[in-house]
């Protein structure tokens, strides 16, 4: 069963010397020796490998010590791409990125409304090929593909299980499918999960942080990284924050419970409480037919830009949201909470400073320490971004990434 | 800072070994080898020194191979003794505990309730010394000393901060002083973490379970051990299920925010509502000057034996951290939680069977795995027990446990 993925033990040491290379690099040998406690002979035959296979390299630079001079090592930023698919209601986003976490490739498509699960296949391997060929990348170069999208997922099987709205994609056996499809290795995991992976790794955090990630697009999740890995939980589906009640025994939701944090704040939900009063909808030009994702955006605008009616209720899911972050904070004990997902592409700022506003009052450890909350540098394509992340640490650390569907 | 305890890395590998050995022994060096993925010179060298310590020894059986025969090693379950002090509103509790988290000792006094603070460490200090000298335990024996209550605590200081009745108890440097004093090393916990500890610790349970325990004394807290290691987060502070709320915008509580689960769920919340309605304390001849821990076990009590009245205040309780429940398996995916804490000690079954109901039907990931929910074996203990296997983690491996103190 996947879980939570160890970064430290003994056959995950490559996984995590890349990992303090990627976030503490420059460092020299000496410095990994002193900071994971591995022997110095571990140590030189784990660097000599990730050399040889074109992870890290030598920057040319030394640091002058009484002793002999030490080389320094960086992550080989070209060594390898990843390619990421972040599976939306109405739209597929695919982003390819280096090593490092650049972006070299971005597309974004309609999701296949109908014609069953081959052609949900075929629209994702055609996706795949368009981007990949249109940037001439080697396919050796490719270490391979995640699909990212709503939870619950079957990380082992490499499905999603239930995706509201995308009925079509219950079930389908996705990674068996794709790799059959494209020959390189692919995965499945939640949107959420590739998001906070994909922070942590983009922003060069510290694997010191305590690093959690707030995903809002159609519904709301969450994921945390801890000691630099992402924390999987039994079955890969922890961080479900928006299947929080936020109403004791209210409103009955899709997953089975009552009063869940995603049927009062989630994007779909104020669309549609703008679409039931009528003028409002009308003042924004809000149709009928205009996907949810769209009229949020509009709606998100108009309360940016002070409309009082549309800020009320951005402001309502605001307050919600900023207690789900309170009760993720007060579980995990985050020190750092970035929000990420389309939900938050317009008016990030209202959540971001009423999340703020509430940690500062009301996290339980606030007398301790502070939660410091940042928007995502991209929210729109986080998922996909850090689906790519995924793939690439499986690349860089065997065992991780890609294997985990394939050992299933 | 204070963070999850990293039983893989370098440092850690010690750890790692013991809990091995612990959780899957007897066990051979090969076997270590394989599932660790560490090298085998590496293993020897961990295992000789573990043996040299008196922590692990050879069984003296041997598992015939095609190669040569393997010796199996096992944990050492007299080589030191960790003591447990639970602090309660009103009751101080000490336990002594083998190192394979056998109880030895144990002995109950009324916590100090005035005098300021030298009278608290007076107390603590005399409590160790009748228990350790009672059974006669050679000072070279014991690991430790663990003192655990209520959080927010600083585990770097090593105090609490604002313990709840218990304003002499406030930010008082109680390594410091208790170091001082008794000439063990010494760490102050949150009563969950070591609660979570010692049922993970005790229960022989494999370090592959997301593994929850919710505590309940006169507040709620939890805790979650992930891969054989405490989730500490960023300052020891995780877990706060208490302290989510489960009322937007509810009744104000101590901790800051509104309409916290413990406003609504905890024991002394109950008795004030049984008090509250006169009729039911009556009949239960719940006395005003009762402490409250005292009143609920009436009260409970009463509930389990069938009082409509008192049955259905634990049942409203019950429901509530049922939703708590839920909130945790829908973060930390879990597949086990075991209820602890005397808040559990009388009426267990009652909050059991309404746990796995709503789990059952509500928890995000029903449809790919169970939540296995058990009832504590020594509910009152839970913590005690805890707070000694947080001592003795601490001696066999160094890097954790006390040493957490003593390295601020």
């Amino acid at each position: 069963m996947a879980r939570r993925e160890s970064a430290a033990a003994g056959p995950g040491s490559r996984a995590l010397i890349v990992d303090l290379i990627r976030s503490s690099g420059p460092i020299s040998r000496v410095e990994l020796v002193k900071v994971t406690g591995l022997t110095q002979p571990t140590i030189s035959n784990i660097v000599r490998r990730l050399i040889d296979d074109g992870v890290v390299r030598e920057t040319g630079d030394t640091v002058a010590t009484r002793g002999k001079p030490r080389t320094l090592l960086v992550i080989n930023s070209r060594a390898a791409y990843g390619v990421g698919i972040h599976v939306g209601a109405d739209a597929l986003t695919c982003v390819v990125t280096d090593t490092r976490g650049g972006t070299v490739g971005r597309q974004l498509v309609a999701a296949p409304a109908q014609g069953g699960p081959a052609s949900v296949v075929a629209a994702l391997a055609a996706l795949y090929d368009e981007v990949t060929d249109g940037l001439g990348l080697p396919p050796q170069s490719v270490a391979g593909m995640a699909v990212v999208g709503p939870g619950p997922v079957d990380v082992a099987r490499g499905g999603f299980l239930a995706p509201p709205g995308l009925p079509e994609w219950a079930g389908l056996d996705l990674v068996q499918a794709l790799t059959a499809r494209l020959g390189v290795p692919v995965l499945v995991d939640s949107d959420a999960a590739a998001a906070v992976v994909g922070e942590f790794w983009g922003r060069q955090v510290s694997r010191e942080r305590t690093f959690g990630c707030l995903y809002m697009n159609s519904g709301i999740g969450s994921g945390v990284v801890l000691d630099g890995a992402l924390h999987r939980g039994a079955s890969s589906n922890t961080g479900k924050i928006g299947h929080v009640a936020v109403v004791h025994d209210g409103e009955p939701c899709h997953c089975g419970s009552r009063g869940c944090l995603e049927q009062y704040a989630a994007p779909r939900v104020l669309v549609a409480r703008a679409r039931a009063a009528g003028s409002l909808a009308d003042r924004l030009r809000i149709r009928p037919e205009d996907p949810d994702a769209r009229a949020f955006d509009v709606l998100a605008r108009a309360a940016v830009y002070g409309d009082q009616e549309a800020r009320a209720l951005l402001e309502e899911s605001a307050a919600l949201l900023a207690e789900g972050a309170v009760t993720l904070a007060n579980l995990w004990d985050l020190d750092t909470l970035v929000l990420a997902g389309p939900g938050f592409a317009v008016a990030g700022s209202i959540y971001v400073s009423e999340i703020r506003r509430r940690l500062a009052e009301r996290a339980f450890t606030r007398d301790v320490h502070g939660v410091r909350v940042d928007l995502s540098s991209n929210p729109r394509d986080a998922a996909a971004i850090g689906g790519a992340a995924l793939v690439l640490q499986g690349s860089v650390a065997p065992g991780h990434g890609p294997q985990v569907a394939a050992r299933a």
